[in-house]
């Protein structure tokens, strides 16, 4: 029997923990779920025979290590700077490592003894990063078996809502992390366009969206990620003069919130003098001088809009313009933000996400240049089995059952860009329904 | 025989240390300056018979006890975060301490220590912050102890070009930090205006300038201070509806400063690729979406300017559209700036700077509301001999002799905003030439 633990029983670990226990009692395995709260950990379990619930702070070294020691693999769902605790028991007590999260570079510094101990320690082996590793790969690698000479790599992945339960103007709703959603893009955006790096700063990264169609879905705003350039080596694209990575979301978006970016809205680093004392209304006249008519009509002057145009519609629903008290205190704008939207862009119980992800690249061959698109797209089926929940979470338990099968020869500190890897997970997503379809332009 | 020891013998320290020396002998003082560069503490000094030279690695704490113990007022001239081991050392040895930086908490934490020894440490006792205190705070006063209900609180300050060296079209020149210059503003500029907060984020800064005419000088632009509320209470200006304080420029220099935040030129966050390799025009291409026309004129359309508009004419004298390399490796948009500043806007031999400063007071008496100006203006003779260095280190070499001739009760950590302090000051450096000229005027 092997033994699987699972660290963390958070909303995003169903998914991970539902596919291991589904494989748990043919494969002979044993799934144990710990978290520092053991209900929510036996919540997860529901009376499965495969599995038990484990009352774990993570932060006790001694208990971490017992039942660590119990096991044969490790999948750590924990917040990003808890696995490096995690990382070092695995490599004492000799267990694989699998999670979903960016690998750091003090992750990265265990390479040797991980591989010295034979262990593989895979990060980045869920969503986005994961199923955009492995899905880039795969079409990148079949393009250069045949020859093909690629000339432009972008990759585009969005969590959005379902068409069908898109009930809102700004057309999104959280699927994910709304801190992370408010603070997204700060910083400046670099990628490479016609073998030329290309900067935008945060300040107009929302303003320089493009649009990209998806086949059979229509058209989305892109707008360009931080990190375009991150993996241009570990996916052999150094040479090539066009590299993006970027966001989509619904027509419309962008726009908005770019005003939300210009007005100040989205800054987390001081905060709101009085936000327990005064309206939302109130705290727009804040980023507006003193001036004639009302705070909504100064605003869209400040902005250069119309007062009915569809960027103003979407502020006025978020009820910025209201006389109604903010009541928190010491908030920074980012903060205040995210709990108004937290109200506005909360998924109903019904609600479907929707996650699309789309690969473009170009290449040249036999002397003629092609585009292909390499597109998937999936719907949730509720507020809690979310697409975005199953696509975290699949490719780490898919992976689980890769390294008990002795399909995995890779050791050390990686992320899935090897065949071994990506090839069998994404054919097992397959049959639950993640699919990409390619279709394929001639340029010339 | 009184002892004085000044701490740093770098270009700023100049006006202090003659000060003190001119005062030496009548007075009967002996000042030592301390530095890394013995040479350069001597040079400063250069023979007179009241100072020497001492060298001082201010890191070395029994070097540096050694030295204090033999004082009896130390002035610290140090970059600011050096400021607190020279303090702790006072504290321990029971000297007086005199600095023209800004006040740091751990600073004013010492304020029991030094008021329980009855000693004075006095901060931001230089130009800005230093003669801004001093002079606002014998306004608000006189105002307040005729009967005056003060409603608007305004004060302006600018490190300026004398109008008789300007000769580039930016019509600024560094009398001052450059670094402090590129990153000036950065964050979210917070005021009080009609009662209310008010706020300017970064990105929108140099654009929201406004108009301040300083009697007898002109018009100047004006962009927030990022600290206006600061001194709100020590001023005892809490209740007061209006509070500004703001950076003066020439006419027309906000606006292309503007274009350079727009662009993305003066973040010192991340470094641009390749800096050693590519050309100012390839660094402002990479700003640029690809398409047709020249840098220039893609730049110009990007900032809504005309292609020979005054903001494109700075940047163009710049040099940003020239095949030259910037030839810095690893540098950061913001460093790569400031060089390029530094070649252009470097104080030749004979310019002269000018500082302004101007405090706007708005007040009732007797049913009437008035608004006052007090302004100052001050330029230097050279680029050695600047109106900032004087500025900066009169205050200090004068209150070093307040406090030896026994007119300083006050003890603890202060800034200079007390009568006993200004007063003198004040007076003391008008026979300097450093005069407020005040115009009142009716506002009904």
């Amino acid at each position: 029997m092997k033994n699987i633990l699972i660290i963390g029983a958070g909303r995003s670990s169903t998914a991970c923990i539902n596919y291991c226990l589904s494989q748990a009692k043919k494969n002979g395995w044993f799934i144990t779920v710990a978290d520092a709260s053991p209900e929510l950990a036996e919540k997860r379990i529901n009376g499965h025979p495969n599995g038990r619930s484990a009352w774990l702070d993570v932060n006790k070294k001694n208990d971490r290590k017992d039942l660590i020691s119990r096991q044969d693999i490790v999948v750590s769902l924990l917040p990003a700077h808890l696995h490096l605790m995690v990382a070092t028991d695995c490599i004492q007590l000799k267990k694989h490592l699998v999670t979903a999260s960016y690998v750091s570079h003090e992750m990265y510094r265990l390479g040797d003894e991980a591989r010295d101990a034979s262990l593989i320690f895979m990060g980045e082996m869920g969503l986005d990063p994961g199923i955009d590793h492995m899905s880039a790969m795969k079409l990148l690698n079949e393009i250069r078996a045949k020859g093909g000479k690629i000339s432009s790599f972008k990759s585009y992945a969005g969590g959005l809502i379902a068409p069908e339960s898109d009930d809102n103007p700004w057309h999104y709703k959280f699927t994910w992390n709304p801190r992370n959603v408010v603070l997204a893009g700060q910083g400046t955006a670099q990628f490479y366009e016609g073998g030329k790096y290309k900067y935008i700063p945060y300040s107009r990264l929302f303003k320089e969206y493009h649009l990209v169609d998806v086949p059979g879905m229509g058209e989305y705003e892109a707008y360009a990620n931080r990190d375009s350039l991150l993996y241009r080596e570990i996916y052999g694209v150094e040479g090539i003069p066009n590299i993006l990575r970027a966001t989509l979301r619904h027509r419309g978006f962008c726009d908005a919130w770019h005003a939300l970016v210009k007005i100040g809205l989205t800054d987390g680093s001081y905060p709101i003098h009085d936000a327990d004392k005064i309206t939302y209304h109130e705290w727009m006249n804040a980023y507006l001088p003193e001036g004639n008519g009302s705070v909504k009509e100064r605003m869209a002057a400040f902005l250069g809009e119309e007062i009915n145009s569809s960027v103003m519609k979407k502020l006025d629903w978020l009820g910025l313009f209201r006389k109604k008290k903010i009541n928190l205190s010491q908030a920074t704008p980012a903060l205040i933000l995210e709990r108004l939207l937290l109200d506005k862009w909360t998924l109903k119980t019904k609600d479907k996400d929707m996650i699309i992800m789309q690969h473009e690249i170009e290449y040249e061959l036999d002397g003629k240049r092609k585009l292909v698109k390499s597109s998937m797209v999936m719907k949730g089926n509720d507020s809690i089995d979310t697409a975005m929940s199953r696509l975290v979470g699949l490719p780490l338990g898919i992976f689980v059952k890769l390294i008990i099968e002795g399909r995995i020869t890779t050791t050390g500190v990686n992320i899935p860009v090897m065949e071994e890897v990506y090839n069998p997970v994404l054919e097992e997503l397959e049959e639950y329904g993640v699919e990409f379809k390619e279709t394929e332009i001639d340029l010339d």
